[in-house]
Parts: C-alpha cells; structure tokens; sequence
C-alpha cells in the first residue's frame, strides 16, 4: 500500500539531463550558455549582507521586476518572479487545468509539460508538429485547452514559430496561452508583445540560459496583471530569495553584456550547423541556443555513448520522432572543435 | 469571466507578514533569528564562482544532505531538500491530499495549510486544539486524514506537543504526519526519532529561522525513503540553487555556532516572557523564537497599531480566538528592552 494519491503512486517523475561533477567534461546537454555571467553579477554577490539573508525577502522580488518592467516596458504589475521558469511554468498547470480542465501543447516538446499535468492529473490532449515543427495551429484550436502550451523556440527541436502565426493562435485560443520563451534570447523576434497586447497570453522567460544563470534559480512570466494577479495566488510565500533576486536584476540590466554573449552563440550556432550538416548530420533550422542533428551511422544512441566515452556529454532522448537525433548545446568555439573533432572520428 | 479555476478564482492567496523597506523598523513580526548567520555563511558566499552560476545545480543538493545525513544521523536518501519549507509543504499537499483525499490539522495554526488545500480544492478537517494547545489527539484520529499536520511547535502559539505524544498520533494514524519543525531549533526536544524508525512520518525543517537563513529559501524534509522518492516525483527539477545549497550546508555545519544563538534566543524568550506577565501581557508558554500575548487594555489590534506608529513591528491576527492576542518574534536584548519599553507607556 502506498500513501501517495493514486495517480501520483502511478507516474514517473521528470528526468533531468546529466550534471557530471566532473568540471572536465565537455558538457553540451543541458543548454547551459557557454560564458560566464555577467560582470555585475559577481559584483552583487560580493555585496550581500549578512541582514539580507537573516530577513525575509521581498515577496514580489521588486528590485527585478522594476528593472524587468523598464527592460521589456511593461508595467510592475505584469511581471511576477519565479524559482526557475519551472516553478511559473507549475503555477500555471495548477491554475488553469486539471481533472476537469484540459491543457494542450504540441509534441514533441518540454518533456516536463506532461509531468506537470500527471502530477496535477490533468486532462491532456497533445497535438503532433508537423515533420518540419510548424504550428499545429488547427489542431491546436480545436484541442480547446484551458491553457495551451507553446515552447518558442520549442526544444528538442530549436525551431521557432513565427510571432504573427502565435498571435493569431492566441486569437483563436478560448484559454490561456502560455508562451515558454526559455530559449528566445537566441531567437530573431519573441512574442513580449502579446503579453503586453492580450488578455490571454503570459511569456515565460528565464535567467538560466540566455544570462548564463542556470545555477542560481530564476524566471518570470510577464501578462496581462489579471493573469499575474491570480497566478500569484498560487505562489509560495517567498518563492525567490534576496540573492537570487540580486543577482537576477544585475543580469537583466546589463544590456550590452547580454548582447555580446547573445551574439557569440549564434554566430557559434550557425557555423556549427554548418559544420555538422558537412558531417552528415543535418540539423533542423534553430533559432536556439542547441541544434537537434540526425544521426544515421552510427545511430544517435551510439553517436552519445561514443561521445560520452571521449569526454563530450550531447543529449540522447529515446522517445518516438526524436530517437534517431541528437541534442547538440552550442559551446565555446573551443568546445565546438573538441566535439568537431571527435565527431569526425566517429562518423568516418 | 475568469481564465483560472473555478475553486482558484474564488480562493484567496496568503498573505505574508510585512517586510518594510525601512531597516530602522524593530522588525518583530515574521520570526526571524535576530541574529546574524554563522560566519561560514559568508565565506561560502564569498567561494561562489561563475561556473556554479552558469551550470545547473545538483538537481538533489547532495552537499547539503551529506551535512544532513550526518548531523541527524540518517541516510542521504532520506533526506529531502525544498525552495524553503513551504515548497515542501506544498508538495506534500498535492502529494497526499485532494479532492478524493482529505488532509487534517489542528487549528489555529499556521494559515498556509488552508490556503494549500485551497489551491488544491483537498477535503479539509480541521481540528480545533484546546485553550491549552494541548494535542487534540482523538479528534486528528477520528479525522482520518490521508495527511495530518502538525506545527511543533506550533504558531501562532509557540506550544509544544511532547515527541510521546506525537509519537503515539503517528501509530494510530492511517496516513503521513508531517512534522512541521519550523521552530524546533528553540525549543527542548524534537522528533527526528520518529522520522528514524516510523514508515509514515516526515519531519520538515527550514534554514530560515535556527540559522538565521530566511532571506536563503532553504527547507528539507527527512522521512523513510519511500516517502522521500515519491516526494521527489513532484519536486522541480532544479528546485534549490547551487548559491543556497552552498550557503545552507556551511550554516547546517556550524554546530557552535548554532547553539550558541539558539541560547541566546531561549535565554531572551524566557526574560521577554517573565517582562510581558509583569506588564500584564501574560504569554502562552512557548518552545519557539516567538511569544503570544494576550491584550487586555488595550485590545490586540490597538496594541500591534501603537507599537507600529513607534517604530515597532509586531504581529497581529484578525482570525477567531487569536484576535485577542498579539505574536512578538523574540529580538535582540536590545530590541527586546525597545519593545518593552515602549509596550510599558502603552499599557500603563
């Protein structure tokens, strides 16, 4: 006998990708920016003080959403701060849907969408992309989720959705559309625009991949302040601590470093794609920081367990539609040779 | 029309004490340590590099269970860590608890259980504890709830239950007791046995209040691990960030340390309690960092108001049967004779 809920006893929680603890692995799998943070953020470490971390912090994190709402113009009130994107992203699953109300997505995608929704024993109705990942729309539409889940970029794939096509998916949505922009500092365009022109429409960001700041927990959904407002209900007390909320702020105002950093993985990106494509494994079009190869010989299992024994951690997902590609992080140009490399070894 | 939840639109959120901007406040409202954390605190703070920002953090913070299997004498695996206790208690809630599944406490207590079930729309028992805050043993039994709370101590009280007792409550019951061992650290004993040897009791512990942590949002929980595993099935992935994780293991360490300021707060408690029954404010005899007073003239909500136009934060409670009390977070000596001080030209 189980003391859990049935459904709870029943279900497999999320997998995280592997953090080796070994600092010489070359690790590509989880999609962590390849620089350092921010300067700033060194700088505001250095400046906490012993009173703040004896108080309470902030329950709303002002000191970010301040510099948030400057950065994306948009007031205070629309912005509410999270630990980790993951924690927005479950607030969301808790307040819109479960056993009597649907959520939907495309697939594949986020894996942790359809943890969230088991824990919560949700109703589901996934809608498959297309071979090429462009938007579901019709099947999105007539899936009539409660919230509709959107992942742009989307991951595994890196591909991206143009904004007016989502504009005109949140028109026709019934519920609430949830844009998971984790990926979009990499992207051309990003969708803050809906959130700030929609009623229905929350952009989810966070700190860990576009400011290098997987390590410390932090992300926000920006919205109409309906949204924000109810979804803060659904909030741990005090869901960010006052370092995080430090260091988050630092980061986010530091514009031109944010830029350089951008610019460096894309520039990264698209000469890797360039590269791979010449191995023969062709990648799908991403406007992320990962690119999702096809592996043919040897097949993608065995491309990652051949990488992993040269040091070199990519990311292998043994699900159906993705189980013949691999996830590739963008590096440093060093990393990218070193996995350049080895690759050349392998598929030779 | 509201885009939520019918039960989420309808509910209201928690609502935490204050936290002013304004450090000369005496701030004796939310039960903070008044003391500073330990010293290795800030050296861990200070050994923060930019590739623990950049990289994800161990997804189960094994350096600090590692520090908590030793100091409580448990396995690792029995060790859970959470985004400060109350994500833990969240977890557990929607673990246990839900519309098919009732959760039981005593009342009144801690406020966010109620507002957890809320979100959850679980079946709620409440159990009304005696004047006394003695365990109202039979009532939690004859409640049956898939999961008991209890606060020991509890708050707003500041009373203990004896581990017998809770022990005993744990045998008779079907379901999980959680522990809620927020304040543990002030008072005489605690029931980390029971988490030891019974197959259905979690003890929740935080960082916030014995290791002057709050600003941190740090919490664990220790219990048999297969409670442990299941929890973990509806933990974020990356739920504690490495800053934390650091910081909270260095506190965790520092036994000296930690007893020290825990009898310097025991010792204070016992004066403030001695003073307050001197005033006419007779308190509830509390194993916490807190004391309850009960208002005569003037009446609680008069009290809390007076002391805030000096300068001086308290905690005041509009709910039935403590609304004719006031909560005093035990402060410094020095705060301590402020607050006495000033209570004595209000009362006289």
């Amino acid at each position: 006998m189980s003391y859990f809920r049935e459904h709870i006893a029943a279900m497999e929680g999320y997998e995280p990708g592997e953090q080796p603890t070994d600092l010489s692995v070359i690790k590509l799998n989880t999609n962590e920016n390849p620089y350092p943070p921010s300067p700033r953020v060194l700088e505001a470490i250095a400046a906490v003080t012993p009173e703040q971390l004896r108080r309470y912090p902030d329950p709303m994190g002002t000191r970010f959403r301040d510099v948030a709402a400057e950065v994306f113009k948009v007031d205070r009130e629309q912005v509410l701060c999270g630990n980790g994107m993951d924690e927005l992203l479950n607030m969301t699953v808790r307040a819109f849907s479960g056993p009597e109300a649907a959520m939907a997505y495309p697939t594949p995608t986020y894996t942790l969408y359809a943890v969230l929704a088991n824990i919560q024993a949700s109703i589901v109705r996934e809608v498959p992309f297309p071979d090429d990942f462009s938007l579901p729309m019709d099947g999105l539409v007539a899936a009539r989720g409660r919230v509709t889940y959107l992942a742009n970029p989307n991951s595994p794939s890196g591909t991206y959705v143009p904004v007016a096509q989502v504009a005109e998916l949140a028109d026709r949505l019934d519920g609430v559309l949830c844009v998971d922009e984790a990926y979009v500092d990499f992207a051309r365009e990003n969708c803050m625009e809906l959130a700030r022109t929609r009623r229905n429409v929350l952009v989810m960001r966070t700190m860990s991949k576009g400011y290098s700041l997987a390590g410390i927990r932090f992300g926000f959904a920006i919205g109409h302040p309906d949204l924000i407002r109810g979804l803060r209900k659904l909030k741990d007390s005090y869901n960010v601590d006052a370092v995080a909320i430090a260091v988050a702020a630092a980061a986010l105002a530091d514009r031109d470093y944010h830029e350089q950093t951008r610019q460096a993985v894309i520039s990264e990106r698209e000469r890797l794609a360039r590269e791979l494509q010449r191995l023969g494994l062709p990648c799908l079009p991403s406007q992320s920081n990962f690119l999702l190869a096809c592996a043919r010989k040897p097949d993608a299992r065995t491309l990652y367990e051949s990488l992993k024994g040269r040091g070199i951690l990519i990311r292998y997902f043994s699900s159906p539609r993705v189980d013949d590609k691999v996830r590739i992080t963008v590096g440093t140009p060093q990393q990218n040779d070193a996995l350049l490399a080895a690759l050349k070894e392998i598929v030779s």
